[in-house]
């Protein structure tokens, strides 16, 4: 397939079904099991790139939906692509924007053709085919670009359910014979829910395909946790043990530790970046709310053994005052908190993987409190929520 | 006067009027002119303090007001002060108080005694003396304080300007008094609105009183460009020669330009933080408005010539991408340009002296595009507009 050759990927340890690797894509190496934070609209929130770096990130996502909205995929292209456009030199994955099509957009038709919907910003009607998704992914020039999929509710019905799995078989073919940028590697997306007989079905169609890495897509979206990990603990192992894979839009803590016990290799999720804007800062203990009166007086770092550069140079205390007045300072520093307790926290991973004690590593991170990643109460740096 | 060691300062070189020099204060060395960012809550709004030291910033102006309100000057001196509260370890400016309560609180009476005004955050009936604010002052701990002043509108009638100005003594003495740190310097105020009458008593009575230096009030508080630059250009000259004038709440890069023709040494403005929020960003010929259609696919940086971390890596058609869709990294990366551009405009003025050519420089910088620092459409990274 076009573009396999732009990515290599390689498994240096097991342990269980845990494995750490390098991902060798053009713009770098990924150690893997990874975790990708959110660049919804070309813009990891509140992190310039070098913050992002210095947070141990070394692979971001970015939006196509969003980005195919505004600023526009040939504005993207004639600034060079989408690394030199924000100034992000190593690698990026872009989603296909089938997800946010279903999930943010005002519904149209979704027919054989494709999707229908209205922009969430102005309104206009806008039809998105894989083959005008992997076009803009071809103009964006990210490492890693994904087929375009339909992804109803986890909710829905079965026969909805059904659909978009045999949808999603013929739109991944359709995004292989549409790519045409032989330095990104397209990934196929399972579909089918919570239901085991559709994802083993979607998961033989993809595979069938040979791309260069897999993605189980339609989790987290309104399953249980519980439903969420069955479905990859199911398809996980089901997918080829020589490439990358890839759990879209997970997780909690918790989720991704059993999840990388499972096989996974990848993951993004907006959770440590929405929150840190929602003042809820993530440490080994739990998620601390950064508003709490509690904190007045508390002159420590959020986390004493963290290197990050706010718990090195801040405290609790002037945190919590940044957040209580609304500060652009608070989402920063806590933004990079919470990244680099995400990126600290696949690190280790790696390491009990490499160290042949993942069980207990994962044993260990079981029952991380978990909070809904949504607006709560004010997070005025964050007026579109726009991210995912 | 107690404090009066803790500063030193030298004029090296002088050009007409003009001078620069070395003020030397007990957390580090500021050249002269110099321009103070105004960090109001204890934070330069949208910089971490590392961002800060490499726009060129060797001082900061905090505002005690907002301060003496959130978090409380009991936790910033618990925390060691204002440097270890907010990580920033060079020199700190504070006012005192006055301005804010005379432009924000709602007022309640002012008497001799002090100002009893409405807390704008939450209503609280406080009271604020000369004695309460070189408290205050002394809690925070920076390296420079000011007398607490009266600080009516330019606006307001001559009577009351006049009795402000020999409120503003003895409430200079009072503060003189009340002050305890050896190693904090208490600088007067001089007040007086555009008379020129008033103007030579307030110095008069406020150089009496010997302090170690001098600030310029009552500026930049409704009156015209034209009069606030009179207005230093009669009182500048009046100060002594061997303390540095700070000349409060100035300006745009024609006044600042003017003003070191008269022999001043300090200025704060919110001009280039705000501006950068609301998306105008300074050049050398003029201010770019960064929502502007123009420049969409215009992939060169803000400014050729300008070393700062944005110009260096990210292109207006990024950063109008960015303040289009509200994101916290446009209000960084703006923050950041601006203050580079103001630290550069001095760096430049300096250097104008020591060359002997400053006369060229000031008819240069005439002239400069003005616009109201104001909130102008949505900025939504500052909704509490609460810098100054």
């Amino acid at each position: 397939m076009l573009g396999s050759s732009s990515l290599q990927f390689s498994v240096t340890h097991r342990d269980g079904r845990a494995r750490c690797g390098i991902l060798r894509v053009p713009h770098g190496d990924v150690e893997t099991p990874a975790f990708l934070p959110v660049g919804t609209q070309g813009s990891v929130k509140a992190m310039t790139p070098r913050d992002l770096v210095e947070t141990g990130t070394a692979m971001i996502l970015a939006n196509t939906y969003h980005l195919a909205l505004r600023p526009g995929a040939d504005i993207v292209r004639d600034a060079g692509g989408l690394h030199a456009f924000m100034g992000w030199g190593k690698p990026i994955l872009t989603d296909s924007g089938g997800f946010q099509v279903f999930s943010l957009a005002t519904l149209g038709k979704v027919d054989e053709e494709g999707v229908t919907f209205r922009s969430h910003i102005d309104g206009d009607l806008i039809l998105l085919t894989p083959e005008r998704s992997v076009a803009v992914q071809n103009d964006l020039g990210a490492d890693i670009i994904m087929a375009f999929d339909e992804c109803p509710p986890a909710t829905s019905q079965r026969s909805v359910l059904e659909r978009a799995v045999e949808r999603t078989a013929r739109w991944a073919e359709r995004s292989a014979a549409a790519h045409s940028r032989e330095d990104q590697a397209l990934f196929g997306i399972v579909q089918g829910g919570t239901h085991e007989d559709l994802r083993r079905r979607s998961t033989e169609q993809i595979t069938a395909l040979e791309f260069p890495g897999y993605a189980i897509g339609g989790v987290a979206v309104g399953e249980s946790p519980e439903e969420m990990r069955r479905v990859v603990a199911l398809v996980a192992p089901l997918l080829p043990e020589d490439r990358p894979r890839y759990v879209m839009g997970v997780g909690n803590p918790e989720d991704i530790a059993d999840m990388v016990s499972c096989g996974a290799d990848l993951f993004d999720c907006v959770i440590p970046t929405r929150h840190a804007r929602n003042a809820s800062l993530f440490t080994r203990r739990g998620l601390l709310k950064m508003r709490n009166l509690s904190l007045a007086r508390d002159f420590s770092p959020v986390e004493d053994d963290c290197p990050c550069h706010a718990c090195r140079h801040f405290s609790r205390a002037y945190l919590r005052h940044l957040y209580s007045r609304g500060e652009m300072l608070a989402g920063i520093l806590g933004t990079i908190h919470n990244l680099a307790f995400y990126q600290r926290l696949m690190a280790a991973a790696r390491q009990a993987i490499r160290d042949g004690r993942y069980g207990k590593f994962r044993e260990e991170w079981g029952g991380y409190p978990r909070e809904a990643a949504q607006e709560e109460g004010p997070a005025p740096e964050d007026p579109l929520g726009a991210e995912a």
